[in-house]
């Protein structure tokens, strides 16, 4: 029998991840308005039935796709190898600059339509809060940080936090170069609170 | 001849402040996609055709509501009496956890979506810089900012884009005591950096 049912699993788990993958591009693009289970599948060369067969709605298949495109960003920053504190802290705002954030800011906004998409607000309210941890973890871990100490908790917390508004600043405009000097900057005022 | 004009012009600015401030209401309420001129002539009491002469066009009003507010909301910044830095850092916040900031974030994602609103795009990008240079130049004023120094500029723009990201954290739940235990923190470690 896994003779037979493995390659189907294979193809079932590959179907997924494209999905996946098409729906965060799509959401970064067209935004929430713009993004719906048949677009994605169209976009992921997936017939709509297989779509659906995978994520029953169009709240499943977005809240995974960002879901998923999180983790694996996780995932590859926690297997970067040790490095200065300057060089984590742009790979952490680098987190917040890519097509990732660009759609979990369209799905956060939409969501945010309350009452319009009460559905929609507590997937994403709850989904915030697992990403949001996960990224606080990973910062803490790469930063060496010692959250035993009064104070280091929020630096960090305010490191994210500032990581994100700048995310927001790029949105419209090529922001790199005043982001890479306001990064250069809080990074060592974050060597200096960090010890 | 200006006793019969001066009343017309004052109910003409009365009109149009009207439908700055319902446009803003609408649009953090109800996001792009749901705000229209006609829904704002509504919700201000103002007929659709006296709405019109006053903005012709969406993007007309939604981008002059913002500037607006924005506008209303430094005026009101300056006016305070000088205050520690540990307040201003408050203020400064607290720009970005309004209704404004939810109307200007609904418009800015909207303007992103590129190339549906090539139109909306232009006109949000040249807002954004002015109400972001003058944001900064009062940020700067507030604190009693030396930029001459070295780092200084750079610290205190960062200041605003962590202040931009604690709004987009308070977007979906009430986050005020984690970011008012983030604030305090860079408060402190700002009050170190800009000496």
């Amino acid at each position: 029998m896994a003779v037979v049912t493995a390659p189907k699993q294979d193809r079932s788990r590959a179907t997924r991840q494209r999905l996946l993958e098409a729906a965060v591009a799509c959401l970064a693009e067209h935004g929430w308005a713009g993004s719906t289970v048949s677009v994605v599948a169209e976009r992921a060369g997936v017939s709509r039935g297989a779509a659906q067969h995978h994520f029953p709605t169009r709240e499943d298949l977005f809240t995974a796709a960002v879901e998923y495109v999180a983790e694996e960003r996780s995932s590859a920053l926690r297997a970067l190898p040790v490095q200065s504190r300057a060089a984590v802290v742009e790979a952490l705002v680098d987190l917040y600059t890519g097509p990732l954030f660009r759609a979990a800011l369209h799905l956060w906004v939409a969501a945010s339509n309350a009452p319009h998409e009460e559905q929609l607000r507590a997937r994403v309210t709850e989904l915030e809060a697992r990403v949001g941890r996960e990224t606080h973890r990973i910062a803490v871990e790469l930063l060496g940080a010692d959250e035993s100490l009064p104070g280091v908790r929020e630096t960090v917390q305010g490191l994210l936090d500032m990581a994100r508004g700048l995310g927001l600043a790029n949105l419209l405009t090529d922001d790199a170069a005043r982001r890479g000097r306001v990064v250069a900057q809080w990074g060592r005022l974050l060597e200096e609170a960090l010890g």
